[in-house]
């Protein structure tokens, strides 16, 4: 395509409403533009790339043996009510009105829709198991949007939900569609990764979410060195080191005026960080509870609240956790609470040796303290972040840390829709059973942000050969004052697209340095330069987006190059 | 495929809610469900139709250089407000708030969208003309969603929006959009008509619409047997026979008791219908207004209101009609009339000769009236509906009339939107300008529709063989039952895949009568049916969806079939 032919308006500037990598480039490259809070436009360039992740996400689904279907985005708020969550989902449902005064959403996912469709279609276990597509646009209306297109409120997402007789026939379908997420991401080009995931209150079997890892990414990933283990941070179990114990020595307790912190306790007391067993906190549901980590761990909301079983939990305020304890924050300790509090030790503090801690007495903490008799230890739970370089526990190697862009998520659902509706079908004795569901979202306009965050540098974006927008940038230096080489040219742009490949070719009379910047700019694989120079040794200068350095060569070495 | 991968529920019954051929035929082919009043589910056989569909639209627009773009379908209430529309659209516009109760529309149009878009990215001169269109998902609240997917809420469209510098400009994209749609018809398989259209109430400069046709048709289209000539009825213009006249008799009034009608006027006083004037009283604006055409044509109110300059045109009633004339309907006449009310008459009836008319008195009529010093003629205008076998106005053919079903429209909008938006360009010379638009619209699932509406039989759909769903049915007679059937039939389809094929292989264990319905209800161009029988032979039995009778072939004449 030629350049002058397409709208791709490239921004010197980078806009001050993104605060991302990716929303910044995306709009420098002249590929999106924002019409409201959270709508983007795509532009030409854009929506090449949103097209080829489209494509590959296509032709993996089907090939995994899912149908492709078209739902309406706007559903009636009749089947919201059936499920339940027409009162449950929050504000990001869009509750509208039609002209009749009967109401609607705007879908932000599908489980009724499908759900609904299907107890009418399948009433037989001839007709199970089977796997449902779209890809779709969706509304979901954020508080604040932000991040352009990572957290947009009107966005493409491929939705699946799978229909089953029994749980083995949802596990089948659940590896299916987890081994097609890897074939997708791999064929995108982008380094991810599958982690277990926490299945949260809707209590399904099992989960996983895909990640492209990115510096970036809002999640911590938890993955082995060695094998193929990885989990966000929620969910991630290590086997942490455990300080080595030479017998317990005898207990003491010691004056510790003003101390605040581990780190103030720990240089007070000459003492490492794993020779202190820290308290938090809690407010748990609105009751208070006591937590108590290895000094140098970190708390773990989700894992705490999972072993608390409260809906909600957050940090204690100096007040609360001193009327709760009835002693200053920074000397609360395991020896002497209120007997009706409650309390849990993280599975490493549990494991703590000769160590300190506060004796709920303002400035006094205990040293040499060991669980036993006299410190019966309470109930322990995981309640700490996995840190790098502990070992996995499922193989001897280590576990690194990396950040993460959530762009799928594979859910075993089990009948929590399904029972809801009424979808039932008949099993081989005639026996109507209820349904079982998975289901399976892929983030598309997502995707398109991620490979950005994963793949760029100060010029521009640098785009994973498959979802790149052309595959090559031709450039004619000066091409407006030299016929030779607005000649060679025209003449290598018939040819690499009577070859096959996809050429963006900049024709505008602009400056070299424009051009150059626009094109690193915009991020496609290959550049080709022709210049009058080179012209007269029968050469091009070639530049991989991703080298450092642009290469002379003749025709036939750059094709060899673009076909590598 | 394999039929049993494939959610196709076909329905033997027709659903009652089905009114028009084509939601009855892809309700029972299991190519669409309802979900809601004009809200629609793709099933995996529908939605292979309205990609292929959509392949060719996009192939086409691309042909034609316009740039692909996709903007959000959730649009805010400002840019409506700058075009006055937010005020001017009805009911259909569903208006929406989001949680900070902002101002929000679902996009039945993005005329606001677009132009706010290019009057910030297009500066100058240089970058025009410029065309954009996008496949999107479109909502429009009717108030009686019906016809299945011809008049949906939710459907998607084909918008294309076109922006130059001045009206040649415009001429020139809208002659290349009106061939590109040419082909996109032509390509389709559908029989269709560009037609020359009304522009209506926004005044542009020219506009077509391209109807498929079908005796369903909502419109009637007039067309030239012999030349390019089409228009739809409102704007269609015959050369009608006028009744030879051998001078002027003498005026007579006679005495016609009773007369209400044209045939009893015609029938009393032994006259053919061309020479009888009749009446029509009109309220234009509510203001009265005397029509008289020839006694055999019908009124066209849009040519009227056109004629009178009238916003909303409506029949009188028998009172406003005696009111306006002072004489009972049936005896309204041009002679003797009230001088102020307002008189047209149609250019035909202008050329009568010898004429009755009524008298303007009850129970009588004149005959021999002719117009003349006597009868002053009236204003002229052209109020009738073309009839069938009329002269061509370009040419000496014939013209016919058929029903069509409008599937796109072609509009040159001048400068409404932006003018309204204030999209300015600087010209050759630094002044600025506003830009000229163009817009041009398909309606991508009504395509689907009106596919079917055009080809079906009593058994059936029958898929122009582009957008069918599968090239070819393959069935094998009671596969279950026989082993060499079912190995020759997986052995067919495998080979027929291999070549290319979209291959439909019923795999199911049922009765040859219900595979065969099936399969002609679905309408997949080629049916290819093994049987025990006719393998003994090396035959296969052979039957194109649209012919009468199968045919008993070797597989190479077979292939030559589906290659033909």
């Amino acid at each position: 395509m030629r350049r002058s032919q397409l709208l791709i308006p490239t921004l010197k500037e980078t806009p001050a409403e993104a605060e991302v990598i990716s929303h910044q480039l995306l709009m420098r490259a002249g590929m999106i533009r924002r019409l409201a809070a959270g709508l983007y436009t795509w532009l030409p360039l854009g929506l090449r790339v949103l097209r080829k992740v489209e494509q590959i996400v296509r032709e993996e689904m089907d090939r995994a043996g899912a149908q492709e279907v078209l739902m309406p985005m706007v559903q009636p708020a009749e089947l919201w009510e059936e499920s339940g969550r027409w009162e449950q989902y929050g504000p990001e449902l869009l509750r509208i009105k039609d002209r009749h005064q009967r109401d609607f959403c705007l879908g932000p996912t599908h489980e009724e829709v499908i759900t609904d469709l299907i107890r009418r279609e399948i009433r037989s276990y001839r007709q199970l198991p089977a796997n449902f597509y779209q890809i779709q646009t969706k509304f979901r209306d954020e508080i604040r949007p932000r991040f352009g297109l990572m957290r947009g409120r009107e966005f493409l997402m491929k939705d699946a939900y799978s229909f089953h007789g029994d749980q083995d026939s949802l596990a089948l379908t659940y590896q299916s569609m987890y081994e097609a997420y890897g074939r997708i991401f791999s064929r995108l080009g982008l380094e991810f990764r599958a982690v277990e995931a926490d299945t949260g209150s809707i209590g399904g079997k099992a989960s996983h979410e895909f990640h492209v890892l990115a510096d970036s990414g809002e999640d911590a990933i938890v993955y082995c060195h060695q094998c193929a283990y990885a989990a966000n941070l929620e969910l991630a179990q290590g086997r942490p080191a455990v300080p080595a114990c030479d017998g317990a020595l005898a207990p003491e307790k010691v004056r510790t005026p003003g101390i605040r912190t581990v780190a103030e306790q720990a240089e007070m007391l000459k003492l490492p960080q794993d020779r202190i067993v820290k308290s938090v906190v809690v407010m748990a549901d609105d009751e208070p509870a006591v937590l108590f980590l290895m000094g140098d761990d970190e708390l773990n909301m989700v894992k705490a609240a999972r072993a608390l079983g409260a809906s909600q939990l957050r940090l204690a305020d100096a007040d609360e956790a001193e009327a709760a304890t009835g002693v200053a924050v920074g000397f609360i300790g395991p020896l002497g609470l209120p007997a009706k509090l409650r309390v849990l030790v993280d599975a490493r503090a549990a494991r703590a040796c000769n160590f300190s801690s506060g004796a709920n007495e303002k400035d006094w903490h205990w040293i040499n303290l060991n669980w036993g008799d006299a410190l019966p230890l309470p109930e322990t739970a995981d309640l700490r972040n996995v840190q790098a370089g502990e070992q996995c526990p499922q193989c001897a190697g280590h576990l690194g840390i990396r950040r993460g862009i959530e762009v799928g998520h594979i859910f075993q659902l089990g009948d929590k829709y399904s029972r809801a509706l009424n979808a039932t079908f008949l099993d081989e004795q005639g026996r109507e059973q209820v349904m079982i569901m998975g289901c399976y979202g892929i983030g598309v306009s997502r995707v398109v942000a991620a490979a950005v965050e994963q793949n760029y540098d100060d010029r521009g974006i640098i785009w994973p050969p498959a979802i790149a927008p052309f595959h090559v940038g031709l450039i004619g230096i000066n091409m407006h004052k030299s016929e030779r080489v607005a000649a060679a040219t025209e003449q290598l742009y018939d040819e690499l697209r009577s070859l096959g490949f996809e050429v963006l070719w900049d024709d505008r009379p602009e400056r070299p340095g424009v051009q150059f910047a626009d094109m690193d700019l915009i991020g496609l694989p290959h550049r080709i330069v022709v210049s009058e120079k080179n012209l007269e040794h029968g050469l091009l200068e070639y530049k991989f987006r991703a080298a450092a350095e642009a290469e002379l060569l003749d025709k036939e070495a750059v094709l060899a190059r673009l076909r590598a």
